[in-house]
């Protein structure tokens, strides 16, 4: 019996496949504290019980990202530590609320497989699903990974590519239970935009700037319990690629939302992610910056209060965004792009 | 409308406007640990529920500073994006204490308004008062800073400067409802010195020196949710004066707090800070070191538990303070000051 | 009366002294937060109240080594401030479980004192009991230290050495009240490897390695309440021997802990430690491997659903474990190797 898991390769996967990942975890308010310490987040939603039951909510729920970070990071070990890249997301929609004291545990199945023609790695395709302590869904998505082979003969399965959506649909959102937007306080909030006050291919900058360290991004990665190497053992990445250790992805992305408060402050929850491209990778002693692009605008059925915007977060090192950074002609990106964040979140409506 | 805040410059204020800061903040226990992580305090009465029920309290409430922090923090968006300089807070008193779960919010008034000669900047003084989520007030001071104009052409107000104390009289103070001393604990406390052990005019080392790093003094200003971007932004900060990131001085009177327990242990509670001087930079690698001084001692009407002392703490970087390095007769500072901070304490009594 | 510690010396310690330890400490759920952040631990009985219910606890205890690290920290003002060396600890044995809002408190005993030839330092030995807001005992060992003498000159009491056991017997190990395994979930622990799957003098190497930086280990020490000098103040210790701070070895063994989780996942429980030397100092910037050797296997009299293994974790910095670096034959150790650490867990048995 091999106790020291070093995870699974892509001969090891099988379609239909479904894998209990370990370490159920309850969130509490250390990680709302936590949270808002490693990325500065200001969105009231999530950093105040008084604003959240204004909302309907029984108390502050935690951040959408934090959720899923950790729903993420549970399945590392089963399903990445052998991974060459992780290749994208899709359909990613968050369901029910998360509390402090909620208990997550994760679960995926496999869904796709499909060997590469070097036969030394190939794609697996999963469906995640995070559940609370009553197996609510709280996050539903499926992940695409590059896995090395252990065995380049080792004989592989009939490709099976899943048909993933390019984005969710407006009308799948889902909207926290018992939410209702009456008394949403502007002031409070920080903002006057809403909903109305966007307007499709609208593009914002984000201004500010936030340097990371690698204290930080080492605590938020461990604070998902994600234990993918690169971000941690200096002593192997001094020789890597990029003589460094690598920022979680995840660490990037809540930075960016971070950000993103300073001018869509009233966003107040990310109700799905359509997907996400990490360009390039970030280090430690990068400074980011953000800007977002409005790509569509939603009105949610039976629904005058809350509406829904697609946006694009772009993220960048070293770069102020006032000049909008983004994707070039020949479809690469501006060089100090590192991430391409598409997403939905709720807003309110100004009403009538 | 312009959606991404650039903060208010010195003509967006007018005397006696009213600002209903944005975020309000649930401070939780993660508060607690975090601020204990970040500083290193241990006063008991902030680190024990048990030995704060001893003296009447519910439980154990948050320090004093972590409150004054989050709400200065609040206010930064609205009136200190574009300030110059942070010249000075005059008056402070806290007043209900905080619990885990209490939720602070933040509003401000405009008390005076100067244009200086050069018409570029302009003094704006403010009162800022931090409340509960049950109205009740727990902190209240008046802060000025110096604001950029946005056009240097833009008409001023008449001049306005508010009468500011130069202390809080100690008659003033206000105390812990329902505090009773009667079973304070000196051992679990760390020090036999009460209030009847310290003298008008002495001086004490508070020996030990802690060394800042970027990750820490960053999670702490997160913390805060204060969003003053020298603290942040390397990549900015890299080209100005300093060519580095300034430590937010809230954490540095952190800091300098948390080294005089070694000394004035049972200080249980700030009850008023008199002002602060950040006389200069704190940059991460700076070690700081501490002393302070009695500058008066005071009973409190019909108390015979608890009595006052109004301190002077000053502390230094990469400089012990055996020598007590101070202010210079031509009213400058020894070279490795940084912070001359004047504050009332609340200290047991020996009683009879 | 001399307000600022500077620590007990060899002549202020009387044998049979009682000391009563300053700063009581609340634990709550920020240092259950804080401590994943910080270590990366991934045991679930400490991640999910669920998991813990299903064991029969009333909810997700602290990890075992918080509790140590904060009852030791407490002891640092009166024991080792001035300490030449922490040489050891023994018979150390966890009791009640700790959960957030238990109140650690300590106290002392001195059992054996010995002046050194050179009548520079002494030997001081300690019983050390932590305690909750209950009085129930939750850990208790032996420690002793070489603490300077103030004066040469003073005199030494009759020299005392206390018995010491070389080990904790199995029999004398304490299980968590109420503890049942009957429902514990192989799955959401993340192993299949239960006691039998163990065999004496068996090694397992855990893999991963995690690189340590100043603002973690700090924060760690800080949160601990540990004031120890040679962790924090850099301009003090840029002229030492190292001229670096010195990682708090309690941080190491926690590290060494977190990392064992990949081979030893269903080691729920540290019971005792038998003893542990910090073979080398650990610096920021050091990256952290581990590997364990079962030293023996132990069943627990009336238990069919759990058992004891004892362990020697060893951990190393910048050197992989994968050939096992250990003690060589002189007595010594391969240089890289930074703790040597013998403890027991429990571990659930796979019933018939």
């Amino acid at each position: 019996m091999t106790k020291a898991g070093r995870g699974n390769f892509f001969e090891d996967f099988t379609l239909g496949q479904e894998i209990v990942h370990a370490t159920p975890r309850t969130l509490n308010e250390g990680d709302v504290a936590l949270y808002i310490a490693l990325t500065g987040t200001r969105f009231p939603i999530h950093s105040s019980d008084p604003f959240a039951q204004d909302l309907g909510l029984p108390r502050a729920p935690l951040d959408d990202l934090l959720v899923f970070h950790v729903v993420m990071g549970k399945s590392v070990p089963d399903i990445s530590l052998n991974a060459v890249a992780n290749l994208g997301y899709a359909g990613l929609r968050f369901d029910a609320c998360v509390y402090p004291g909620d208990t997550l545990s994760a679960r995926s199945r496999v869904i796709g497989l499909k060997e590469n023609s070097n036969r030394k790695t190939g794609l697996v395709y999963i469906q995640t699903t995070g559940f609370n302590q009553r197996g609510e869904v709280v996050i539903d998505y499926a992940r695409w990974v590059m896995v090395r082979k252990r065995d380049a003969e080792a004989p592989a399965p009939e490709p099976t590519i899943p048909d993933l959506p390019e984005r969710v649909d407006a009308d799948d959102l889902l909207l926290p239970e018992a939410l209702e937007l009456s008394r949403y306080d502007t002031q409070l909030a920080g903002s006057e935009a809403l909903w109305e006050d966007y307007e499709t291919a609208e593009r914002i900058d984000h201004v500010d700037g936030m340097t990371i360290e690698e204290a930080e991004h080492m605590m938020a990665t461990r604070l998902y319990q994600n234990t993918a190497r690169v971000h941690f053992n200096q002593h192997i990445e001094k020789d890597g690629r990029f003589a460094r250790r690598i920022v979680f992805g995840g660490h990037v992305i809540s930075l960016a939302r971070a950000l993103s408060f300073n001018g869509l402050a009233n966003a107040f929850r990310i109700a799905a992610i359509n997907g996400g491209r990490h360009v390039a990778p970030t280090f430690a002693g990068d400074t980011l910056y953000a800007w977002s692009e409005v790509r569509e605008k939603s009105t949610i059925p039976g629904r005058a209060d809350v509406a829904a915007l697609r946006l694009r977060t772009i993220a960048t090192k070293d770069t102020p965004c006032a000049d909008f950074p983004d994707q070039t002609e020949d479809g690469g990106y501006h060089p100090d792009v590192v991430l391409d964040f598409d997403y939905w979140v709720l807003m309110p409506r100004r009403g009538d």
